[in-house]
């Protein structure tokens, strides 16, 4: 069930200040009385805190993020407009929408509000955090809470800055949005946003989160009875569906927001800050990702001191985080039953105790 | 010096008949007497048939497509705004520009065009054929005229029909462009061009064209005075710059051209095509190339019966063969002395000799 929680006020890494925001969140399961069994999922550019309906396969009872014994919470970042603060948010000081003159906010700031959320919620410790693509990013910043506060990691497709390559796509398609007569510079009718260009936008990024073998398999050169390309058929369905769940200020915010990540801050590098994150990780990496490739999950599981690396091998790219959900959730489970559940366990037996009792 | 041939009539595969249709062209070097030292140069999508601009480092004395010992001809193609009737040109029939009311040409159509060129420059032989992405598209029509005609054969970049994940970008850039207003359906003035969605679809052509290093090496997380990234920059620079120079129409004709792409023909599959391809084949392909991965020129090389592999194995991905020249002058080179020099070298020692009596 989709949750509110108010913010009354919060200051973002710009200096600006957001008065009366709200954060969107979903959870499940039940918080221990240590308040440390928790798991944080970060999600991804377009995708709702409903992580049960993206990652059925991997959250529900004794699944990897298994809401029997853990208490699992998926906020929503800022500028997504399922919940949280966002640019077709109401301007407290105008009456109107914010459009893009919502101050820009950074992948920090959506894990500090977060923060803020969870400590509302009474969490203590967080298990661990996971999360892939932006939700991973998102993870690279929880870390560094420090293992005091968040004793393991999971961060899958993503790497310790958004690259260049990815900011390069970015661009392209905030150019697409742009590109769209009803864009009118961000200040648009929300109800005549511009479609079209969010459309191209969302076409090109499906065709980013795939790779050609997966195109091949599923497509090949079929055509439709009108003669058009199964594979030109499949994007503008894609495209249409998006334009009815999101909204084009909103994406092109949040493309801008996945730009700002970079976990380097206060003169020490992003090596150096993954070198001082000793909480257990566990990277995941896709073989076929043409957006965060390998080479960037690699580097994560170099650099970090505490780290394993596991790779999806099949064919799908980047959104395989996405679509082999059975895999990965037998290589969290493993990970999480290894690492972490010992660390909570006491707790845990604590409450069997106590439930027990009654 | 651009040249142009007036074509009276020309049936597309399709059946529509157009009426006298220019062929743009550009020619260096001297057509020997047997008229069989002759190499034909498949330029890529937005290329101009100058070759010896965009190939500097192949075109010339000496090169590997030399133009002391060659004819070296490069024609435009079917749709393209350098010279061969497209989408800006008028139709003889209203008197206004074609549009995209230009007949659907292939990339089969556009070779065949281009033969009826070379028969009237008195082309009897072609040594070989030469060209990256759409280029080799055209390298693998002209092989099907048989060995007798063109002796050899350079595909770099390509493989044998257009995949269903190439189909996917260009159909996610050509999305980019219709969502621009003054697309119009096609319809447009040619004074008032869509230039916003020409510049959005060349920005996601750029970054697909690059590679995840590549864009690493050259920009990295780094920022403008404006405080935008040099990546975004340098897209926005390429977005600009092809809108200059290249009209959206023919953007969306000519991705529509290249979707066609695909040498099957009369219930022959691709693979029985390949394989009925006994020419010397130097097959090229770049292991950092996104769009035409290395499995597609691995599957040419192993299919073609007379076939040689080699791989650039810089990090430029698919405008490797645009960057990478010298290394590719070297490969080519290499082949061509000795493939095909043995074959024509009795004309040219007999052009020699005719040299010395005069």
């Amino acid at each position: 069930m989709p949750r509110i929680s108010i913010i009354p006020s919060f200051e973002l890494e710009s200096g600006d200040v957001l008065n009366n925001i709200t954060v969107g969140y979903e959870r499940w399961g039940t918080l221990n009385d240590t308040g440390d069994n928790v798991i944080v999922v970060g999600h991804s550019l377009t995708s709702s805190p409903n992580a049960q309906s993206w990652w059925s396969g991997c959250v529900g009872p004794g699944k990897a993020l298994d809401t029997d014994k853990y208490f699992v919470v998926c906020a929503n970042v800022i500028g997504s407009p399922y919940g949280t603060v966002s640019p077709i948010s109401v301007n407290p000081s105008t009456g109107k929408a914010y459009g893009l003159s919502l101050p820009q906010a950074t992948i920090r700031d959506t894990v500090r509000l977060h923060k803020v959320l969870l400590d509302r919620l009474g969490v203590q410790k967080i298990a661990f955090a996971i999360g892939g693509s932006m939700g991973g990013m998102q993870v690279l910043e929880w870390a560094q809470y420090g293992s005091d506060y968040i004793r393991g990691m999971v961060p899958i497709a993503v790497g310790a800055r958004h690259s260049s390559w990815c900011i390069g796509w970015s661009e392209a398609q905030r150019q697409a949005i742009y590109a769209d007569p009803d864009w009118n510079d961000g200040m648009y009718d929300l109800n005549a946003p511009p479609t079209s260009g969010l459309a191209a936008a969302r076409m090109m990024a499906m065709v980013s989160y795939r790779s050609f073998e997966s195109f091949e398999a599923k497509f090949g050169r079929d055509k439709n009875q009108h003669g058009s390309f199964q594979t030109a058929t499949w994007l503008q369905h894609h495209g249409d569906k998006l334009v009815n769940r999101f909204d084009p200020s909103c994406y092109v915010y949040l493309t801008r927001l996945m730009d700002t990540h970079d976990i380097s801050h206060d003169g020490f590098t992003y090596q150096e800050v993954l070198a001082s994150l000793d909480q257990h990780a566990l990277v995941i990496g896709i073989r076929s990702d043409i957006l965060y490739p390998l080479q960037e999950q690699e580097e994560l599981y170099s650099t970090l001191p505490q780290a394993n690396l596991e790779i999806l091998e099949g064919p799908h790219g980047h959104d395989s985080f996405l679509i082999d959900q059975d895999e990965l959730n037998d290589l969290v489970l493993h990970w999480r039953q290894q690492q972490i559940d010992p660390l909570i366990d006491s707790s845990l037996e604590h409450e069997l105790d106590c439930c027990a009792c009654t």
